[in-house]
């Protein structure tokens, strides 16, 4: 008899004292599987290009059956795009919290770098991932990434008002340069990735004296 | 008897006239063989990234056995580097013939663009490969991608001795400005081979609008 009952009824009669991920409801439980194929994707992704990973590789990294993915994604694109999303919400965090940060506006220079820096070190394999598919082999991953630092690009037009200067700067320019800011820090997140973790500092320097050139540009600039 | 002779003692004696491939020594065939394998990868490299692609699909994409693979490469790695170095070689064709074209000095922000959109559309699976493996999945790859481009930069960092003012700056300044310089027409170049070619006139205006306001950054600079 016991046996034609639903698991839900079954489980509802146990008594027991539960482990603790006996105690997740099922939504809980869903998302933490999610979760689990996601950053298996991310690991195996450390190491090699999104389009050369199988749904079997990762659901095998996981732990879990290539069946069970199915559950939560269509297909592996759908997980790659989750990922591109992922990545841009912690980096938009990063941004808005950079936004309150008076020390940012006062010396924007040495502060983007180090914001960057600080950024990477705690989410480096979302900037890695960005970094390798924003060209990668996945048209519709690299049309997600472009559409994120299209988004980043014209919030950051928008965050430039508060220099008195560029907030003089027709729209058209204030974005030719917000475009040229957000190209020029993909270029230094993704050298930053693929270098030793000793040499990271190297580029930071760097990156802050050509940052400076760029400013100056901007303080001669007739818009 | 005929079946104990070689090959190539059966073709000598062959005294029809020959057809166009049969002339080719062993060399000029073997070299042959060698490209067919070249650009099979890159047609393959043009929607994939490196890691993606296998030594039998090169092959069958070539029309050749995955034995005759090896007489020309130990493995795909090797074909890979072979072809980071084919497109630098025609990268440094192009910076050879800049250099001594008098119109680039003359206007280096808008010729710069051209030259590169005009390199662009003859070498596009060679532009496309290197900024889709430059931060690839393949660690060899993107050391010898990032060799070639660190020569590039200091090839630029002495060419830029040609402007008066950049002249007198110490080599550490003009190498800074170098590396900026190759940074940003690298980006230009991921930029234009992920867009739809209608959208690329586009790219080009903006990025001459952006390196003319490095350019004002220049004139200003104390070093």
């Amino acid at each position: 008899l016991s046996s034609t009952r639903r698991p839900s009824e079954r489980r509802r009669e146990d008594s027991r004292p539960r482990r603790p991920h006996h105690d997740l409801s099922r939504d809980e439980h869903k998302a933490l599987t999610r979760q689990a194929l996601l950053r298996a994707a991310l690991r195996l992704l450390s190491k090699n290009s999104f389009d050369s990973i199988s749904l079997r590789e990762v659901t095998r990294e996981a732990g879990l059956s290539p069946t069970a993915f199915y559950r939560h994604f269509d297909d592996m694109e759908e997980l790659g795009l989750e990922l591109v999303s992922e990545a841009f919400s912690t980096l938009r965090d990063m941004l808005r919290s950079a936004r309150s940060d008076p020390s940012l506006v006062e010396d924007v220079i040495n502060r983007s770098v180090e914001v960057l820096s600080d950024h990477l070190e705690a989410h480096e394999a979302h900037i890695r991932f960005i970094a390798r598919e924003r060209h990668g082999g996945v048209r519709r991953i690299r049309a997600a990434i472009a559409k994120e630092l299209a988004e980043v690009t014209g919030e950051l037009a928008g965050d430039f008002a508060v220099f008195p200067l560029i907030n003089k700067w027709p729209d058209e320019d204030r974005f030719l340069l917000a475009n040229l800011f957000v190209e020029f820090m993909t270029g230094v997140a993704g050298a930053m990735v693929d270098a030793e973790p000793a040499a990271r500092a190297g580029i930071a320097e760097r990156s802050q004296r050509q940052l400076r050139l760029i400013v100056v540009g901007v303080t001669g600039w007739k818009p």
